[in-house]
């Protein structure tokens, strides 16, 4: 049997290096932006830099607030405020984290043991609370209300994105609309903020943080609908993430709903017996990737990926091309070809 | 041995009606707050006003947004900001509440089995979360920036305490000085905005801002040594909350701090095998009522609320004498009462 997510040919590896590019094109921003970070996890109380620290510098990429960082470029955008609310960005993504793994019962976060198995799952829900208050602190600090409304409209957002997500877990009933719906709210409205944001601070009109506000949002369910693939690809280690944890969780993502939409009775049996009444025994795991390979699950996520990158490309069409902006069309590559 | 906490005779059982008395005052604007509170708790996700409305409408007695409500009838505020902003505050405080019994695997809140207890704990954490953002949603709408300041500073103050009191459970080493750091934080900090954004938008000068802090600080300090209190008191049960939490859970709050102080040896040692060890026995909890009895300790931490109460009173001494103040001042005799 064929590997399901076949290598394209049109692709250039230059776009595995996309992240390294932005990474030099924000540079100077983005050590400022780790400064703030840095300061403003600070706190009286020890646990408190200690927890956060531990993620915060655990090998995240800082995806999200780059994409502030290279929005805010791409509109020369020539003032500081970005960098605060960059910051504030990846406090939302890492308040988010923590709680996560307090849902998940999580014990591995891109690969080193997660916060809450270090320290339990209290101080993970509390700090990730403090995480929240600061970066609602750093927007209160930036001054503008259609800044706060945004952020603040994201993280609600993402809240009940998550607990949809909860009650679509273990339902094998959930359609593809519901699923797209999910990783719309828990992952890509922060995206679209990030980089909404930065026409916000940088004056442009409304149609740009339009734009800017669907660039980030079709990345966003791109990235996640990648993710997911990768929780049943070996590529996944590679990562440093470990593979099956969706599966493990019974969490439905597009891989399966497609599998089990395919399936014969006997297989979507086994859906049921692992996904919704989580009955898991040695083995399973192998036989769900089998699963999603032998119905080509993870090549049809993909091209729903590519789509969804396809509609973040063209969303800065309105833009002039400049370095920032080629470099923000490439990070939809970089994205997408993770799974590869 | 005489009941620890003596009925003091210069207190008119009037003070137990002021509860009734405010509720009646700001009648009309708690409905609208409650409405509020109603709409903004929706969402297209059952199981969030579900969870929301259980603790929501369980029984809480909207001490906090009557504070705001009260404070700016005092102010003769005739706006209609305040409750938009009650109704925030009572967001934060649920949302603080959904996330203390995750963090204390609480069973029972006001009597009734709590979220986590019904729900678990991955829906607790997330729609406090949810609750958390809509309380932001609400102070943007209001459009200040003071507002938004005050609020969010106060968001992560209570977040910090409680995770100062995580790291100060179960160590007996804990101050007098270190615990009302945490009660200060993680109960007063709430107390204080509540009442400070009243004057806010009632547009006063920033010493009545100042007034008020200190009024709903000292109040909540006040308060919180008394839930203290009735943890140990056979008041508890009366009130519908099951005696002897924070006693299992090896929380370290000043009826303890001082029954160790003043313990023999061996009563030390039953203190540190209970709340250090925290490993307990059937007895236990009658053993650590009769000690702080003995110890005199809720008397003492009963006086030390008393301090606090006048000092409450004392901030309200710059505002000319009207219906709602008389009643704010009775409150702190109400809160103050709850142990007798």
């Amino acid at each position: 049997m064929a590997e399901s997510v076949p290598l394209s040919t049109d692709r250039a590896p230059a776009h595995h290096e996309a992240l390294d590019r932005l990474q030099t094109l924000v540079a100077d921003d983005l050590s400022r932006v780790n400064q703030i970070i840095l300061d403003r996890m600070q706190s009286s109380i020890p646990l408190i830099p200690q927890l956060a620290g531990h993620l915060v510098s655990s090998g995240g990429k800082r995806l999200r607030p780059m994409l502030t960082l290279a929005s805010a470029q791409m509109l020369a955008y020539d003032g500081r405020r970005h960098e605060g609310l960059a910051a504030c960005v990846e406090f939302i993504h890492t308040a988010t984290l923590l709680h996560d793994d307090v849902v998940d019962e999580s014990d591995l976060r891109r690969g080193i043991e997660s916060a809450n198995a270090v320290w339990g799952n209290k101080p993970s829900v509390l700090v990730g609370d403090f995480l929240f208050s600061r970066s609602f602190e750093l927007m209160v600090e930036d001054g503008s209300l259609d800044v706060l409304r945004i952020l603040s409209r994201a993280a609600g957002i993402i809240a009940e994105g998550e607990v949809l997500q909860l009650t679509t877990s273990n339902d094998l009933g959930t359609t593809e609309e519901a699923y797209l719906e999910v990783i719309g709210a828990k992952t890509a409205a922060l995206f679209a903020a990030a980089c909404e944001v930065a026409a916000v601070v940088a004056g442009r009109p409304q149609a740009e943080w339009d734009a800017l506000k669907a660039y980030g949002h079709n990345l966003g369910v791109a990235f996640q609908l990648v993710d997911d693939i990768l929780d049943y690809s070996a590529k996944q280690a590679e990562l440093g993430k470990s593979l099956g944890d969706d599966f493990r969780e019974g969490k439905i993502t597009l891989p399966v709903i497609i599998a089990h939409s395919r399936g014969t009775d006997e297989e979507r049996a086994f859906w049921v017996r692992t996904l919704e009444d989580t009955e898991q025994v040695d083995g399973d795991l192998d036989h769900a990737i089998a699963l999603v390979r032998r119905h080509e699950a993870l090549a049809e996520t993909a091209a729903r990926a590519q789509s969804f990158g396809e509609a973040a490309r063209r969303a800065l069409d309105p833009f002039p091309d400049n370095e920032a902006k080629r470099l923000l069309l490439d990070i939809v590559d970089f994205c997408i070809d993770r799974v590869y």
